[in-house]
Formats: C-alpha cells, structure tokens, sequence
C-alpha cells in the first residue's frame, strides 16, 4: 500500500484498541507534527513555488486535524500533556544518515520522502481504524483522514521528484521504505498512531 | 499604543520604502515564525484547552498570510530565500533570560508576552504601511493585517493572565515593554517588518 514493503503486524490494532484514549494522544501530537514540519519546509525552502503553496495548505489541514483530535480528547475527559519521545519519527530521520544522496537538494529529498513514508504509514493504520475504531462517528472521521493522508503521500512524493528528478526521487524514496519497513517490524506494538 | 512604551524611530518608513521587496520577504518568514511559534506552543502547553483552540486558529491564519505574502512575492518576481537572522526577535527573547517569573507557568509567562510585544510592534508598523504602502492594494492588505495583528496581541496577552494570574502576567508584560522599547531603539533602521 503506497508503497509501504510491510504491513502493520496483526497486533497493532488490539494494543490500539486496549488504550484507545493514548491513540488519540498520540495522534494529537502526531497532527501537530505534521503541520510543525509542513511550516518549516516553506520556510526553509521557498525558492520552490509550488512546495509553498501545497505545504502550507496542508499545515493548515493538519491544524484543523489538531482541533478535531483536540475536540475528541475534550468530549473524553481526557487532560492532553506534551509529546514524549516518537521513536518511529526518530529512528526514520536517524535512517537517511549516512547516504543523503549528494544532489543540491539531497537534504530536501531525504525530508520530502520520509514526509511521504510518514503519511503513508498513517493512512494505512487510519484504514483499520475506519473499520475497527470503537464508535461509528470516530470510523467515519478516520474515513475522512485516510484519505487525506494518502493525498498528503502523493504530495510529499511528487515534491520529492520536483525537487531532485523522478529517478533519484523514486530510488530513494524505495530504498527508505526498506528502512521504513524494518523500523516498523522492530518496534513494540503500543497504543499509539505508529 | 497596544502597551509599546516607544513609537518606532521616524527614519524606520524611509528604510522600508527604500527596499519594499526585502520589507516582504521578511514579512513571508515573520508570518512563518508566527506560524509556528503558535503551532509549538500547542504542543508544549496542550493542558490549556483555550489555548489549543486560539494558538492554532492564530497559526492557520498566519499560514493564511503567508501565502497571501507569497502572492505578493510572486506577482514582483521575487525569489525568496531561507530566513537570515532576527536581531529583534533573537534580543527579545534574550531578554527574558534571568528573571523569568518562578511560577508553575512563568516560561510560558515569558513566551505569551514575547508573542503579545511581537504582534504589537508588527500591529504598530503595519499602521504605517497601510498610509505609507506603494500601492493602493498594498495599503488596503496591510490595514487588514493591522487588525489581524491587533487581535492576535489581545490573545496572547489574554493568554498569559489565563496562565500566570492577572497581576503578574500585567507586571512582566510592562516589565518586558520596557526591555523591547531599549531594542527598538538600538536596533539599525533596516527594509524589514522587525
């Protein structure tokens, strides 16, 4: 599924399902995040039109996401508290170090396409929460993310050819989802979004 | 005016009309920094659930800006480039380093009324540009963003006496007025909002 080499392993949407107010933590910070590296991508490279324009749009739809998340964790009771660690976000950043492909935008690239991976992975754990997520409302509002997600993979991937051609964009964005992969199946299965 | 305790030196309009289109890519990275110091602050104090709803409302506005900025940018031929460094904001925070207040929330104390100074000032020159601006259209965009600016100090100011208690969030703010009207003052008159 877009170009993910494994799925979640079985497990993931019991242990979500077991804590399904931490899911929803993590999924706040998880919307924050992405609208936290959207802003500092136009801002770090805004010599490209195009990434300004579709980057900050999509800032702004992950903040209304924080809200939705928000306006759930406040129907639950549930007191948010800061981020702690994200070790998927950080062992996927800790991935690309070493071969950044040496291209004037071999650091965009490498931002670009785990931007992608991120977003992909989302999507395919939002597709078992639009079936599995324990009330009807929360099943459609994760039919409604899924598919902003998979756009949201679309975008980051055809930013990512934009930026540094279709040929390195695709063999590394293929070589990244091995890493992506291998983090994915090493991890713990804990109730949170990844 | 809106608690600035220094009007900004006469000589400063001159400068920024002397180079209009670095006054404006200085404003696209402004409305990004404001963009994301919201979208950050969501994320460090989210036990604030008025806080969550305002600061990421204000941040999806300033992303608002930032394109519309980017318009501006685009329709004059300006290619815009990475954000060089903030004299004014980078001082304004130094600043605080020292006293901040001992309470439970005294760092966020600090952060809300550097934010409520920051809009203020933009508040304050954006009431020259909409006189002083080298187009109608300009004009008429900066009287709109005077407003949005207005609003967002009463938020941030409104926010902090919500954190820290009426008394000592009007304290530090007068406190910190009176450290960013010594900056104002010694800073260079240079074409940029800050």
């Amino acid at each position: 599924m877009l170009g993910l080499l494994t799925p979640t392993p079985a497990g993931w949407i019991d242990a979500a399902l077991s804590n399904f107010d931490a899911v929803l933590l993590d999924h706040f910070h998880c919307e924050l995040k992405a609208a936290s590296n959207g802003t500092a991508l136009v801002a770090r490279y805004p010599m490209f039109p195009r990434l300004v324009r579709t980057l900050s749009d999509l800032a702004r739809e992950e903040l209304e996401h924080v809200q939705q998340v928000h306006d759930e964790l406040q129907r639950r009771g549930i007191r948010a508290h800061p981020p702690g660690e994200d070790p998927y976000a950080i062992a996927l950043r800790k991935s690309t170090q070493g071969d950044t492909p040496k291209s004037e935008y071999g650091a965009l690239l490498d931002r670009l396409s785990i931007g992608a991976l991120i977003e992909a992975r989302s999507c395919e754990r939002f597709a078992l929460l639009k079936e599995h997520a324990p009330t009807e409302a929360l099943r459609a509002w994760y039919a409604e993310l899924f598919a902003s997600e998979a756009r949201h993979y679309r975008l980051f991937a055809s930013l990512a050819e934009e930026a540094a051609g279709e040929e390195l964009a695709r063999k590394r964005l293929a070589q990244l989802a091995e890493r992506e992969a291998e983090i994915v199946e090493r991890l713990p299965l804990e109730p949170r979004v990844h």
